[in-house]
């Protein structure tokens, strides 16, 4: 195995799109999630996302974050004015229309007739969930937290309804997400396996590999 | 395809451990990721997390979610008083000792031995690097920000180091982590296999299935 090092002063003198493939690609991998909303006109919206995160599960709580350089800005305003949004998991198949949503269309144009993809109403909530989807997740919008050192801002929402194929589901509550759409970056797409479900980690226990 | 759905209220009646399940395993795939880190002794502590977050590619940082109910004390104080900490991603065989190190060892006790890892130093960074791991990142502390709604707290960090195994990263800076192991919620560990790298996405382009 051949290392290749760099410091902090090579990822600055790296060419600027270089190190954004870079430093994007290897943050891990995520879920590739659609976050739809409505405008004031009830006019749809539906953006990616990658950025996913648990805050909580008594209440449960999930965060997003909206990065300055690529921030949707449709997504964020919607969800600031209707304050309720949805999240979305695809099947991995439909990787090249989750993509697709990434496209500049106009505020006029609904990404979903663009893309391929078909709203899914749920009475009472006000944004629309994606029909294909195999979990659709309603989410009120409870805070915004602006990261100081680039104005990142993490928006954090309280769930209010979840829907999915239960088939996906076990009677413990595990979801398994292995046949959902996986991403890393901007523009990499993956799909995942389930390898195992541990057991709770104690001391004593010594570790194996798989 | 015969659906389950949850609202508000269901979620809130469900038993608390399947509730901490269903919300966990369902917030999205993630890499499940060691964090290294030394205390005031120079004692070397690893942990595991699942909340790595690009926060920004100019200059690099990354961020991380400490949970309250899951907080790794010893990483937040190292981290704290240190400033430097490192993350590492390991090859999926590594699932079983990844995990390991979520058990609750002694503060005396390193999780390195402990689980049978193995640290690497890089000269003059105060934090421990785990040799098995395919990606090593150093990073300095920048910013420490709570999340109102339950003190989950999110630990900015600004890159200062990188290596990894060459055989990964491509002319363009794109890295694969077909590799690398994931993970959803606090038991599940998954494989990931890259589908493929998209273009840029435009509104003319009709959208297509993989």
């Amino acid at each position: 195995m051949e290392l290749k090092k760099y410091n902090a002063q090579d990822l600055l003198a790296m060419e600027q799109r270089k190190r954004a493939t870079f430093i994007n690609s290897m943050a891990g991998l995520k879920s590739a999630i659609l976050v739809g909303t409505f405008n004031e006109k009830r006019q749809s919206n539906l953006a990616i996302f990658n950025s996913l995160l648990h805050i909580g599960a008594n209440p449960p709580y999930y965060g997003l974050l909206f990065r300055p350089d690529t921030v949707r800005r449709d997504t964020l305003q919607n969800i600031t004015d209707q304050k309720e949004y949805t999240i979305n998991l695809l099947p991995a198949e439909f990787a090249s229309a989750a993509h697709q949503t990434s496209a500049k269309y106009g505020p006029e144009e609904s990404e979903f007739s663009a893309v391929g993809l078909h709203e899914h109403s749920v009475e009472g909530f006000s944004a629309p969930f994606v029909q294909e989807a195999l979990i659709r997740i309603g989410l009120r919008l409870e805070e915004k937290i602006e990261v100081a050192v680039n104005k990142t801002l993490l928006i954090i929402g309280s769930i209010q309804y979840i829907e999915m194929d239960q088939s996906i589901v076990d009677e413990t509550g595990f979801v398994n997400l292995s046949p959902t759409l996986a991403c890393a970056g901007l523009d990499a797409y993956y799909k995942a396996e389930l390898l195992k479900r541990m057991a709770y980690a104690k001391p004593e226990l010594p570790p194996c590999k798989l």
